[in-house]
């Protein structure tokens, strides 16, 4: 069941502390105004020291205390690190990646699909629901933590993968041609003859390898929910803490996980954001992150894990912690967990800092968040469980992200850049989106919800959804589309037809050569776009296609280059809507500045402010509207507005009007209208 | 036999098209003027899908429409890229390289020692052979295809190895003493001492290790070279299609190939030449790929592969692929052969494009090839063929490019950089030249009919050919020599005598350091030079040799150092001839400076033409003197030129008499005199 | 028995020589006024060519011939570098690191705890000094070569930690709660559940790990020592040849040794020494090496290997071998041996030049070392065997060093860095210190001996030693302390107490926070340093620590921050001392400032000269002060100094007063007062 206020808190591990203190930190929890503890999912070893043996001191402690102070509880099942007995006793069970097998040590190093695992994981979490279910301080269950395949090239995960293809492909003619293996003599001419995978070549195979890598997830957190849903008590929900893609930092969409898939069975989805500080926190990762993180159940869900004083180059600045948690909230998160409550004295991830540091004492950090707990006190039921409206969705696709990876157009553009690129210039615009997946595309109606669609390179597409496409600007969408752009087929084969396949027809144009620019600028037909750029001109980076609009009209072309003029960004009226294609990649000033132009010729309500100023609105449980005004920069910055009769939440005052006012560093309002 | 007029065409996988259109291709290729495919080399799981089964129908389609449609066939033996069946059969068929083995699925990863391979291979070529022979559009065979050891390092080899060094060395004294392996307790006693030569730290013997794998490849060749010989019909040739180095695309001397040796038994030898193209395109890679591949059994040779659009950076800009073409046909190409027709759906090299693009339509790139083969029917008969007499031969030498791996002199200078510095350089001055190999120098003829003779880092120099070099300039040859030359024996050991070892006699110099520079600067002796490098002073790069000269004479010293003012750069007067000795790195065009004074003041007929106008010459089948003017630029420029009574081939139009003209970018002009 | 004069010579393997040269070259090492050869150490396989077949004619040559001429010799054990078929009969001989087994051909590559290499050792030793060790050339031996634990994580290491562990850890419990295993599920129960430590995550016990290895090393000189004991004759010493940390060349504490440990059973501490050249040469290496060397055994030290003409970027300008020989004598070396030689025509090392070039001949380095020689025997005694009286001291900590690989405060900071920006600082200003080793320190006495005690990063840290440290700063000490100190206890698990744990005492401050900072600068509360840096920031890098002083001033903060103006780094007044607390890192021309600040206030009398000026001061054995000035630098400079009554043991000349003077480019002048 879904809960029905904020959660907040943070993940708790009793077992790592270097002295009994829980009293005193849930103490301090409660004074902070925090409600629930996250706890259990890493500590296996602790839980059976020995094949056989369970001991659970820890968790009763904590269930305890958690209920003797008033914290509720989120139990993790604890099977993403196992203990070294269980590696010992099946030398088979770490799992082996493409360069071998996996040593113990490090958590998520085991094969998910080895029997002896899954096993003593059903007997794990057996014995642990069976000792805790009936406590009434547990408000709902983790299944595993952030779960990947890890690599998984062992012997399992080979062989299912040879019944996989066979299910899809009866007739092995049919695999040889869909994955073109006669090139490089890597025909088979029955399914003995399939090598080891990890040597592959053959990028759309390997593509359908890591898909079905993504399928071994779902199918191991289903078999844990199965497991636990025995023992799931009423009002008690099950979540997984889902994680994006990673750079030094949550970056874009997973590439491991088919997170729409495998959260079918949850109650609710969680998610973990972590996220750059200091002059590099923008709310952007928390944007986008919401915004899948909505889309996987389309319905609000849980921040799990997010970050305190996080990594060394993490540390917040001063009101950067409040930003923080109203931003998670802004996007329809309705939990706010940190990761974690102390700083851990050994292993790998001490310099991970939770909300106290070494010292266990209150801090600068504590006190901040203290501030937060009492205004979530005062007004947090007007902010939970936002409701999002949103005019424009981002069309997201795990295939196409693979594709890209197998079939890189460059050294360092990869899927999660162009979607960033797309995202991150509609944010700055003030212009929120949801995201919607390739899988979550059946009728028009799907599409027909939004006024603007925005495509980052749909490479792997299937052709229903192309169609959808055409008649979803037909009927008068608008739409805004990238290079790469149903080049390939869903098994990555690349298609032998008209470029861009199928929606040449709504772009109005055709292509059938494409580069890495070689010192390549822009030229515009706008004349103000030209004029801006005339002195330094907009430089084509990374990859261009040389488009041939049929009835498009060029927005920009190519200029400096032994190709001539060629178009490079278009514009297509098609029937009801029209499209803009990204021919090319440039720099995000340029794409807003194209972008603004499209959304404000459609007659789209554009906001006044632009990023470091930015405005988040949703409909909360009293069906008001909420906006929230939030500086995103050190220095103090003038907000416009214009509003009639608004509750301002954290001041707690009606006010008549509000024209312009200014928010310091860091700083946020929320009006409800 | 060698055919008698340009061979034009491309590579053909029927195997990998997505549908069949075999009848549309091959219209498309005569319409554009081809007249040869070139089939076969990569199919071996297709023609053999299980262990002994054969199936021919690919290539016979194939040669059966080319015979209808009337293009003439090139087939390769397809055992460069073996079925995975044969993998699963012989577990150590998969060569084992320094990092373990191989697994199945890139081609080129077999141990082409292992015998059972070796068993597989000759039935495969027996059976397509016994099938196809006979058939009249074949006029002949590729071995294999760009064959190495695969860095073989495996039991075969390394048994080899042993039996190879006993040859040489029936006294292991001697091996101990040649490869100084007293040096950290590598000593051997009996040959069972022996140790797997992966874990040697000794370059000399790595060295040695490395020559062995390039007589692999000679040896594979000559086996499959003596099978094709029993089929092999009247007027067929045999070919291989040998490579170069490779950064991004050909650099330079092939480390892995002694060409010379491989191609001994081949009727002609063919290359593979893939180069930069856009601004990038300069001409240097078919120029220096075409001195080699011309050298290799002195006469006229074939370009088995080229670029068509290639590499997603590699699109040709207009006019480009005229210009490819007519400049390897300028160095000396009797064939001009793309990879490959049409660009591949699936699987690794998808993005290397071929001439059709991946939607199969007529393109730019095919209409520009269309226009090719308009002019190659009107005047192709008068640039067949062309014999070159350069006065200028490029020393070339396996052995030192090794020994510059194994003794680095710093971490970015490598055996083909230095090559290449020579060859830009003389290239840029529209000096033409030959290549020889160290191999193919036994007497003084072999030098003397060169007025020139470059040579850089001659390493790995036997006392012979150092001898032969005094001789040459003695007798009034003109010596230009880089650094390093000289330095260590044949097994690249240090010579621990004068250095430069023998030619210190015609350099009229000796050196006993050498070092890194550390901010060095040349000072000149010439006033002019001193003069134009006063303001901004030419850097010292990489590696300079502190010079001692007896007679020779200083062109530049070292600055700026505390080795005050040593001597750099010097030219000697030897006998009737000079030498310069280059014994420090600098930017080439200092480099090219030099030279150009060093040439003049040899009478040494200079071209009023520089990059980015290039001159080549030939004689054709007519015995007239062809001359090519590119222009390898973005830009229009004047060529000078002063000619009576010659023919201009593109234009079709006998001239009286000319002197300036422009070209347009990328444009060039045939003249026949 | 300590030698009583300079041992002035070179390595020699006549095994390498390509000729028999030997009289020929000690002949010349005889007039350069070389006395001493170091032989033997590389060389088993000469030795013993086949299993149990000894042979000695190499050494006995060298013996024989140094004997003849005139040379001392060292004989090094032959043990780090096997024979193949040591290798070969063993098959788990060689060492097992992270990434698997060793091959063979390297040297340093053998598991030093496996029993048979061990009793191959002792045989070779044993069978080698009974037939050697009444030779009268010989003064003494050398253990082995820079022995180290070749990254040993074989099966005899893993199952002798567990021991090491047991031994430490009678109660598991404690094991696990030292090195906090419940994280991630690392809990065991019984030593049995022990993982392969290779996998290990926790970088408390992978430290440990690394202090296991260290003791492996000192456990295996002890091992030879005992051997090598029993054939000692009398006045022979015993010594062993340790480095230092590595980047190219030597650079700070030798990560993998315990030396103070390993050195106990030695007679004498030899070191080898490797330092830029050219204009990067800046006695920086020697002095801080020479630090170290001293503080091992607490007395003067060789010099066993040191470069001559060095790698291929070392080659010495002219003078610098002079300079880099007293460089050396003024730090108190006792010998200088080159390495080598001669330059080696075979391997690895081919390019690590000896005094001879390959051609074995008189050079421009043999020249210098000729005058080195002269000068030696002029005034050796008078600078042989200095006795340095120094007034600050260095603390270094192994575990600390191992702690910041472990928890990296960013990528780009180690240990070394943190020592040599306190040391480097300090030397520029002509300050003179020791190192003290954290082992090294029981009583207050060992630190009170140093007016000023600096330590960098002191991050695993004591309570005894934190607790000496308040008091020897109470009772007048002077403390340069950097960030980071005291964070972590000796097994590298994090304190949960306030931080600088105990020695906020003594710093008068706290911290709870530290980040990377992110374009933050220094703003001084001393005028004229915020004066001088008004226009040019000092940056704040790689790491900052928020303080909180309590008694401490503040000398800088931190500005362009949203931390505001916290404190950076801070001055306390203490009992009758007083501490500079470095909270975070900068440049090394600030640090220079704040320290030179530092001394004189304090009264430490500041010489006028800096950096590339250096002053060296020692008493020698007659108990006069030898004074020391170098200039490391190209250009000519002015020298301070103001002396009455003294010998210019350069010039041979007494000097009844001297005033300023000046040093031409690399020259050095020595005044004994």
């Amino acid at each position: 069941m879904h809960p029905n206020s904020i959660i907040f808190g943070s993940a708790y591990y009793e077992e790592y502390m270097p002295y009994n203190r829980i009293l005193q930190d849930f103490t301090m929890m409660k004074k902070a105004g925090m409600n629930t503890i996250r706890i259990g999912e890493s500590t296996w070893s602790s839980l059976e020291p020995e094949d056989g043996i369970f001991n659970f001191n820890h968790i009763d402690l904590m269930l305890q205390t958690a209920f003797d102070v008033g914290l509720s509880v989120i139990v993790g099942t604890p099977t993403y690190a196992i203990p070294s007995w269980l590696a010992i006793k099946y030398p088979d069970i770490l799992v082996t990646g493409k360069e071998g097998q996996a040593k113990y040590g490090h958590r998520q190093t085991m094969d998910i699909l080895n029997p002896n695992y899954r096993n003593h994981c059903e007997r794990m979490i057996r014995e642990l629901l069976q000792h805790i279910h009936k406590h009434p301080s547990i408000i709902g269950y983790q299944l595993d933590n952030e779960t990947k395949s890890y690599g998984n090239y062992g012997p399992y995960a080979q062989q299912e993968f040879i019944s996989y293809l066979k299910n899809k492909f009866p007739d092995i003619n049919n695999l040889n041609s869909s994955f073109g293996l006669n090139y490089w003599s890597n025909r088979i001419h029955d399914w003995s003859q399939f090598p080891d995978i990890r040597g592959s070549i053959n990028g759309s195979l390997n593509g359908e390898f890591k898909k079905f890598q993504r399928s071994m997830v779902s199918d191991f957190l289903n078999f844990q929910n199965a497991i636990v849903c025995e023992y799931l008590q009423e009002n008690q929900f099950i979540t997984q803490n889902f994680d994006y893609g990673w750079t030094t930092h949550s970056y874009g969409l997973q590439p491991e996980v088919d997170q729409v898939d495998a959260a079918k069975q949850l109650t609710i989805a969680g998610f973990d954001i972590y996220h750059p500080s200091q002059n590099k926190y923008t709310g952007k990762e928390i944007s986008f992150g919401g915004s899948i993180a909505r889309s996987i159940k389309n319905q609000n869900y849980f921040i799990l894990e997010t970050q305190a004083q996080g990594n060394i180059n993490w540390l917040p600045y001063e009101k950067q912690l409040l930003s923080q948690a109203f931003s998670h909230f802004s996007n329809g998160a309705d939990s706010l967990l940190y990761w974690n409550w102390h700083s851990i004295h050994n292993s790998l991830e001490s310099y991970w800092m939770g909300v106290l540091g070494h010292d266990l004492r209150e801090n600068r950090a504590y006190k901040e968040i203290c501030e937060l707990g009492q205004e979530l006190k005062k007004y947090g039921d007007h902010i939970y469980h936002l409701e999002k409206n949103n005019q424009v969705a981002i069309l997201l696709d795990h295939n196409s992200l693979i594709g890209l990876t197998e079939f890189p157009l460059t050294n360092n553009l990869i899927y999660n850049d162009i979607f960033r690129w797309l995202h991150d210039a509609i944010y700055e615009l003030n212009i929120e989106c949801d995201v919607i997946f390739s899988s979550q595309i059946s009728t028009l109606t799907d599409l027909c919800k939004y006024q603007y669609l925005m495509i980052p390179a749909y490479y792997s597409a299937e052709e229903s959804i192309l169609h959808l496409i055409n008649s979803y600007v037909e009927q008068g969408g608008h739409l805004i589309c990238t290079y790469k752009t149903a080049y390939a087929d869903e098994y990555l084969k690349i298609r032998h037809e008209r470029q861009p396949y199928i929606i040449n027809k709504c772009l109005g144009l055709t292509y059938q050569q494409f580069t890495n620019p070689d010192e390549t600028t822009l030229k515009f037909s706008n004349p103000q776009l030209e004029k801006k750029h005339f002195e330094t001109k907009v430089q084509v980076s990374t990859f261009m296609e040389l488009l041939i609009p049929s009835t498009a009209k060029v927005i920009a072309s190519y200029e400096n280059t032994g190709f001539y003029d060629t178009a490079a960004i278009t514009e297509n009226n098609y029937g009801l809507g029209s499209a803009i294609y990204l021919g090319c990649h440039f720099d995000s000033t340029t794409l807003k500045d194209i972008l603004f132009e499209y959304f404000q010729k459609n007659k789209f309500e554009m906001d006044q402010n632009q990023f470091p100023i930015i405005h988040k609105m949703g409909i909360n449980q009293f069906q008001k509207t909420i906006h929230y005004y939030f500086n995103y920069s050190n220095s103090r910055q003038k907000v416009h507005v214009n509003y009639n009769n608004v509750y301002d939440l954290r001041g707690a005052v009606h006010v008549a009007s509000i024209t312009d006012f200014y928010l310091e560093p860091w700083d946020f309002k929320i009006l409800e209208s």
